[in-house]
């Protein structure tokens, strides 16, 4: 029997696609590659958008600059799309698509904006659309969704799927320093942006966010807002007072069930019990972790970025494909769930830490208290530390409704003892983990 | 098109079995265990030991007493077989393998004894042979490992793969408990049986690491044994000494290469530096770390045992058995790298911790510093804490060869002013973590 044969154009020649022309031209591995792929696997072209530069480890005779062309051209039965952005990427993938090619993307921006109408493209086109290095980098978290958990009903899905906020609060963590600092250190070790607000105001886990709950969950709800909080509130006494009663502050990104056809999308800043396993995740690592009906809690850990960890979830999907092709078949999107309904934010229950900045006179806690009560807050713990004429207090609420901690605040901050409201962060129950 | 039909049988209707049972008429999930086999799931017989117990769940028209006769029946597409142990479990799935009939299987005696054989003889029957629930209970991470990774090169696997030692650790860390009231926790929990020999002495996570190596990677040293040491010896002062060092004391199962052609196959207790994410594993948990030499550090944690969880891996392993017979087609297994020689564990290097009970007089400092630079054992760090006339000397070494460290031991052991070794544990550098 003939090894069957699968070949592959590439768009991008950054850290990603030079690490994946490497690991596809690595001698040492070619036995592994074919018994991966049950194909031998051939290169047969890489975009790039400039044909001057040099492309280190990348065969010049390869090269071309005209992406959309390699899309269109017949020999490619694999069309990796490492470019990134909406357009023109969704363009050469879909042009891919139409003709029957499988596409292997790290492209989260363009799969949560329209990863549901593409692998719907792919699929009545008998081909593959795979996506496991658009969420947390090297971790094969969506095959494991999609095979191994097939059959599992998942209640929730907590993740830390962005290494540039979970270095910086790390870093306000294990360093003491103060986020403007963890920022800057950040950005010096090439972790952040010079514009930091994608990773910081969240609109990459929320990206994230997105793509796992409905292409790799299957639900429908890709239309629907997803609840987005950043970091850049956070402060080093928010951080302090975590660790005092036991936490540490993370940005998570969350798919949760709510009931029978409830279905909760968001990505905040959350206290972690120092025990759980995601308050183990240091650095810019990132983490998904998952609840179960069955298989109870499961944690996924890895490199979230880096061009060789990426390369690496690509390479795998490339290999699926490429099975997948020399059986003549494809992976079919999962059925979607149409009853689930997202849930309001303000409907969802949840301990909170609340720090609230005052006038240090008598009578504040009593009058602050009173607009606990009046909103059904009860409160967990207290703490008051002074100032001066300042006070600061810091609460933990039992399980509170959402809408009734943001009436509390609005009210709070009506108070004339009030000067503001420092912070108001979820707190993440021990989860079973 | 109408969707295809596969029929399963299941030997065993214990814990795993009947919660096994339950997800399959689970109403509530049907759609997605469709989408899951690609197929709709029929359960034609369940194999009891006494067909007089009550199975709680499961039909009773469905049992029989005859397990060989159900692994031989024409309508049963895909066996389940949950018994465990080598016979006559084994001869059940070679009579399903020989008929073409795949096979799943949580059996990790089974596998880790004449897996490779079994694996041959499904490939020569055009079936699959799956053991997911074999190693680490509900983590899939054999899967991971044959799929998603298939292309990466993994340098070594760490595994906490047996909840009872880390139950039993974990107590003696965050309690300070010694270790036979460890144990006795442990058991009155259900978490250890009444002779914890398997466990404490490590013999099962030596037949992971055995099903690890063999099967998941694709080694061929299944004949060579594999070094095993287990936890009973380790003491409360160890823990403690670690604490103080920065690290913890867990049973791990390692895989890992040496050099060019090389594969060293242990378990044993090791010092885990605080912040590595093996060391946030705690409890009955188990968790897979590796080192993928593209991929860097990836882990997967969850629960290692369970009837719930466990069926949640098995159920994995159905769907995917079921899409491959839909196929026509079954997972090959890897190319065996049969350059690969197993290294002497004399002549791996580690950091180690020693700890030894001497005599508190004048010169035994000395004279134990000799015997240590006598064989090329440098030390990084020392301890000393007096008991009267006892005094015990805690080490911490730099890198050193297997063998020095051993012969300095048996040499120090001839000292009249040595009273006993108490301890010699590897330590486990970062890694990367």
């Amino acid at each position: 029997m003939t090894t069957p044969h699968v070949r592959l154009g590439v768009i991008g020649a950054g850290f990603v696609g030079r690490a994946l022309v490497q690991m596809l031209d690595d001698d040492s591995r070619q036995v592994a590659l074919v018994d991966g792929a049950t194909a031998t696997l051939e290169l047969v072209g890489v975009a790039v958008r400039d044909l001057t530069t040099v492309r280190e480890g990348v065969d010049s005779s390869l090269l071309t600059d005209d992406p959309l062309s390699l899309a269109a051209r017949d020999d490619v039965d694999i069309l990796v799309e490492l470019a990134g952005g909406i357009e023109p990427a969704r363009t050469w993938i879909e042009t891919a698509l139409r003709r029957g090619a499988s596409v292997v993307t790290a492209n989260k921006t363009l799969m949560a904006d329209c990863g549901t109408e593409l692998a719907q493209l792919a699929h009545e086109n008998g081909a593959d659309l795979l996506y496991e290095a658009s969420v947390a980098g090297g971790i094969p978290i969506i095959r494991a969704l999609r095979t191994s958990l097939a059959g599992e009903k998942i209640n929730r899905v907590m993740g830390i799927v962005n290494g540039t906020t979970n270095f910086i609060l790390s870093q306000m963590t294990s360093e003491g320093r103060d986020y403007a600092d963890a920022l800057k250190e950040a950005q010096a070790l090439g972790y952040a942006e010079a514009d930091p607000t994608a990773d910081v105001e969240a609109f990459d886990a929320a990206a994230k966010v997105q793509i796992l709950s409905s292409l790799a969950i299957g639900t429908a709800l890709h239309g629907e807002p997803i609840l987005r909080e950043g970091i850049s509130k956070v402060r080093s006494v928010d951080v302090d007072y975590a660790r005092r009663a036991g936490y540490v502050i993370k940005l998570i990104g969350v798919v949760e069930r709510v009931g029978e056809h409830g279905l909760s999308r968001r990505t905040h800043p959350a206290l972690i019990p120092i025990d759980h396993p995601l308050a183990a995740v240091h650095g810019a690592m990132n983490a998904v972790f998952i609840e179960g009906d069955r298989s109870g809690p499961l944690m996924w850990l890895g490199q979230g970025a880096g061009g060789e960890p990426t390369a690496s979830a690509v390479l795998g999907d490339v290999l699926h494909a490429a099975r997948n092709r020399v059986n003549g078949r494809h992976d079919v999107p999962f059925t979607v769930d149409d009853r689930l309904l997202s849930v309001d934010s303000g409907d969802l229950s949840s301990v909170f830490y609340l720090s609230i900045d005052v006038r240090d006179e008598p009578g504040v806690l009593a009058q602050v208290a009173g607009v606990f009560g009046r909103h059904n807050v009860s409160i967990q713990s207290m703490e008051q530390s002074g100032f001066g004429q300042e006070a600061r207090l810091s609460f933990l609420t039992h399980v509170a409704l959402t809408r009734d901690v943001t009436a509390t605040l609005h009210e709070l901050d009506l108070l004339v003892s009030v000067d503001s409201i420092g912070a108001c962060i979820r707190v993440i129950d021990g989860g079973g983990a």
